[in-house]
């Protein structure tokens, strides 16, 4: 099994991996040690800046394999995802953007960050503005005078805020802000390298107000940070200047015509890491499985006499809390993978052609979107339950099943909280079905889209036949909210309950499912193993349809639960007020009595210890750098 | 409304225990800050000697009021649970199982702790059996040629574990060990009362071996430790003598014919905790809704017009995640307090009447069982959600979602574990209807139990004939299971899925409806809040039912799901060992490859800092005592 699910070359470069870090002192770690927050981004920033020296994967190793990217990362986040997190953010996510978004005169901030002369993060997300990306308030006004940008925050709202690798570490970020020209005009969202702090001594430049966010529920080994800008001036080349540009004049020029396509572009970015979101969800919840599947095969307790106790992983009922989520795992590996594939096949088409395939485009987002939410909250749930299957053992640090939660968690929020994700997907297959309904036969669906096309696979049909039902339901419930007079935003947030928000979890349920399920009758299958596929096929399917059985039923019940919330909705406050105790406390600066949610958080934030000093490792940044693969050894 | 909840005189109460906490520079904390473990423990102890001098209930004001008793737990578990617990665990728990289980020769231990000349702490659970106590395997063997016991931990999977107060500050323990009198003979498992530190020096005792279980994922203020006993001798009057004896020859002597009367005497003591426990989960959730409603008014984001944004409250989405668990709140709060008064009433009868209500014991034993898992499973769902509603601000540890839900957590597991409470409450209602089913007349079914009777609540009517019905089904299930050969060990087990876990649920969560519903149409209700509560209670009722809607169905899937995973429990381990890292990389004691698991964790155990020393802060628990009630001031 173990060869056919990765592969013979892969499972010998996992064990490589695996063994480098074990016999490297500066990867051991104790089981539930108690590691101070600064400790944990010192250790974690050491272990990254050893990872530039083992090079695991080389560039062309990569382009020629890019599976196997997905390997180290799944080993590496098996030991620690903060560790990836930092490694990514750098080298990933600040040189993606630049290489996605930039031109060739941006070269050099991608090059500098490849052997750690700088080190990149990627600012979007403002103190007061997470999802609603177009609403950031930060501002990058063009001065032809100097032919600089000016990068200003105007208050602390508009702060950068969970910035990974800003809080101690990053030099330079790519940061997103709204491009003014001379004339006053606002030309929307546009991205910008700033250099922070400065890479000698990681001291903050001059204008720049960078800080640590302080401790989070996990991943505490990566530091994320904010930033304020005060009149800070930049080059105009700064501008990454693939969707606009500005000439040195100070006039606006872009290829776009539709400032709405023009952001998209520059946001499309985000699409792949969805998936990966999934990946690493799936990771956390092979992790948890892995110690409550073993513990509950080793741990007895009673048994049919009092002389003999059995093993816990016989009671029907522990089976039934943990062999589903590991029928969930098999499901979620394979679909990961496969979605890679088509991920890398869409990558190379527009490289080839140029844009021919918008629809798969489409696709791919769709399923990026509601991949992550049903991988996050499997894992999420799924862990939640090892937990508890492992009774009080689970809740001890040592066996790190709060660990997983916790660095899990944040995959139900970044890079768009998972409800919010929900709606893209949702609306997708909205608008393929209204053109279906309307005949516009230019909409080819393409065979990743299953529903509504006659099924190859008899057995996917209860599945198929609710995603038809939901399709028809929300179509419905959308066309009622406007016949009630509301405008597009209020009609489709009217419909999210019921039902566009299970349409699309349905849909991504039924596409993994039916991945799942021609893997187990593929004639490269090997037949040994058939079967156990085949049973955890079917058990995956069953339980994620039995967790359906309400919007099945469709009981009257459903349909009262959301006037009540709203009539509940107004006296909410006033009902929290009744037992809330006083913010002494509650102790908690977003829940304050006064609503003065972001002024306490942002208070909070700098009452904190060390929020503004450089590190105290910082030596460690601007000296002994890494020599790219020094360290590396081949398999 | 907050005078008709909590009455004005309790509500001045918990203002002045707020207010005194918040003017006592030792409760001063900030939000999110990063506290060692070893730090935690100190400031804990520290804030609970405080206690002591604020003695903010007398013994006489709680005995004139029980209610009050309920209040301060509140306002203290608000500020942090893991003070109550260490409170409590002396105060309390000591106390109260020597005072139900011992006899006046006891008295001296309880009155040490009462002015902290002693410690003491509870020591039940070992490392290997937690559920089944009756397989604890400490002993107490009686030497009548010095009159002892001598207590001994045949090994270390037979260790004392978990054990709350036990890491760092108990002196004294109440150790449950089986009995041998010197004929060999094993009496059951009994109390004992055992030294284990010296309250002088807080040094361990010869033949001890006692210390720290470190980090758990939350309540790290609280010392849970573990204990070995190597033939630590104890005098014979240390046993606590009320349900069995040994006299100063050697002879056993009990009031009880069946051992298994007298354990379960024994444990009796521990049926009250569970709605107190299902009380502490609904304060977590009280206090993760206040943060997470008052944020959604607070936050806005998107809006009908690009100009204008509205709160995330307005959402239907976020009105849907949350309010059902605001109603939950009111729900669970008159329940909890509710049977609060039933536990008292049964506690004055008893001593009226001597055991003339057994039925209504064992309804309490019911609703106590069930309460616990509603509660606790309740909060733990319903602050995982505000977590996510919050987005990110809810995942910075400054916002206290983190710490409720890892807090939160235990109460799914101590005080027993969830699955296996239930069990003893669909053991008691399918016991009912096996008695009337066979017309046993004398059975009498109080007003506390109504499925079955005629209902005066015909809205209840759905969730009373889910009670019905599942009670058929489940009886149906176990006559089935029985004829195909299984013993009544097995045929239970073989239960539970399908479906007396369900069937406890509901009936708890019917038991709180209707109590919730009883209130709002109370004629001393007051009229002005009847709507807001009837709207409430709908709600809360549409909301728990929607949750059973899969029962309802009884989908034919249900049914397939268990045998599949019973089909593929066999391959669990293997199927888990294709995906597991290294033993390196999962860290996790519990989940090694070797199964090894008591071993293993009792080595990470060993190997921690400061596992055995006593803390570096001993001289504030052998000096400085507190003066009972010196800082107490009047409302």
């Amino acid at each position: 099994m173990v060869h056919f699910i990765d592969g013979e070359d892969n499972v010998k470069f996992k064990q490589h991996v695996f063994q480098t870090l074990e016999n490297d002192p500066l990867f051991a770690r104790q089981p539930g040690e108690d590691i101070p927050m600064d400790k944990k981004r010192e250790l974690n920033f050491l272990r990254m800046k050893q990872l530039f020296r083992y090079n695991f994967l080389t560039k062309e190793e990569m382009m020629a394999d890019p599976r196997k990217a997905v390997i180290l990362d799944d080993c590496l986040g098996m030991y620690d995802w903060a560790l990836v997190a930092k490694f990514f953010l750098n080298l990933g996510m600040f040189g993606s953007t630049i290489a996605s978004s930039g031109s060739s005169r941006h070269n050099k901030y991608v090059k500098d960050t490849e052997d750690m002369t700088t080190f990149g993060c990627f600012a979007l997300t403002e103190l007061s503005h997470g999802s609603n990306t177009r609403a950031m308030r930060t501002t990058a006004t063009y001065d032809p005078s100097t032919q600089e940008f000016v990068i200003n925050s105007p208050d602390f709202e508009a702060a950068k805020f969970w910035v990974g690798n800003l809080g101690k570490t990053a030099t330079h970020a790519v940061v997103f802000a709204q491009l003014y020209t001379p004339d006053q005009v606002c030309h929307g969202l546009h991205s910008f390298v700033v250099p922070v702090r400065d890479p000698k001594t990681l001291l903050a430049l001059p204008g720049v107000l960078v800080g640590d966010m302080g401790k989070k529920l996990g991943q505490n080994g990566l530091d994320n940070g904010f930033v304020m800008f005060h009149g800070v001036r930049i080059s105009r080349e700064n501008l990454l200047n693939k969707t606009g540009d500005v000439t040195p004049d100070g006039r606006y020029l872009t290829p776009y015509k539709d400032p709405n396509k023009r952001f998209g572009a520059s946001l499309g970015a985000l699409s792949g890491g969805r998936v990966y979101i999934c990946r690493m969800a799936l990771v956390n919840l092979k992790l948890a499985l892995t110690v409550a599947v073993r513990f509950s095969a080793s741990r007895r307790q009673f048994g049919p006499k009092d002389t003999e106790e059995i093993p816990v992983l016989e009671y029907q009922l522990q089976q039934w809390r943990l062999i589903p989520y590991l029928a969930a795992v098999y499901a979620l590996d394979h679909f990961t993978k496969t979605t890679f594939m088509n991920l890398i096949e869409f990558q190379v088409g527009q490289m080839m052609r140029d844009n021919s395939d918008r629809q798969m485009g489409k696709e791919i987002h769709a399923i990026g979107c509601s991949s992550k939410p049903l991988g996050s909250w499997t894992a999420q749930r799924g862990i939640q339950e090892c937990r508890e299957a492992c009774g009080g053992h689970g809740y001890l640090a040592m066996n790190r099943l709060g660990d997983l939660r916790d660095d899990n968690d944040p995959n139900c929020t970044y890079e768009g909280d998972n409800n919010v994700l929900l709606q893209q997907t949702s609306n997708y297959l909205l608008s393929l079905f209204y053109a279906k309904l309307h005949g516009e036969s230019k909409v080819v669906v393409s065979k990743l889209f299953i529903p509504g096309s006659p099924s190859e696979h008899p057995e996917l049909a209860p599945y198929q036949w609710l995603v038809c039902f939901l399709l028809e339901e929300s179509q419905k419930r959308l066309e009622q909210q406007k016949a009630l007079g509301k405008d597009d935003f209020e009609a489709r947030n009217d419909s999210q309950v019921y039902y566009c928000r299970s349409l699309a979890l349905i849909y991504i349920e039924h596409t993994c499912l039916q991945r799942f399920f021609e893997l187990t009758t593929d004639p490269k299958t090997p037949a040994g193993l058939r079967s156990v596929l085949r049973r955890l096929c079917a058990l995956y399917g069953l339980w994620s349809l039995n967790n359906h059985m309400a919007t099945l039923y469709q009981g009257t019940g459903f349909l009262h639960l959301i006037p009540l919330c709203h009539q509940l909705k107004d006296d909410a406050v006033a009902l929290v007020d009744v037992f809330a105790p006083t913010d002494f406390i509650l102790n908690s600066p977003a829940g304050n009595a006064d609503g003065q949610l972001y002024k306490n958080m942002w208070s909070a934030v700098m009452q904190g210890t060390q929020v503004l000093e450089r590190p105290s490792w910082w030596k460690e940044f601007c000296s002994d750098k890494p020599v790219v693969g020094s360290l590396r050894s081949r398999l």
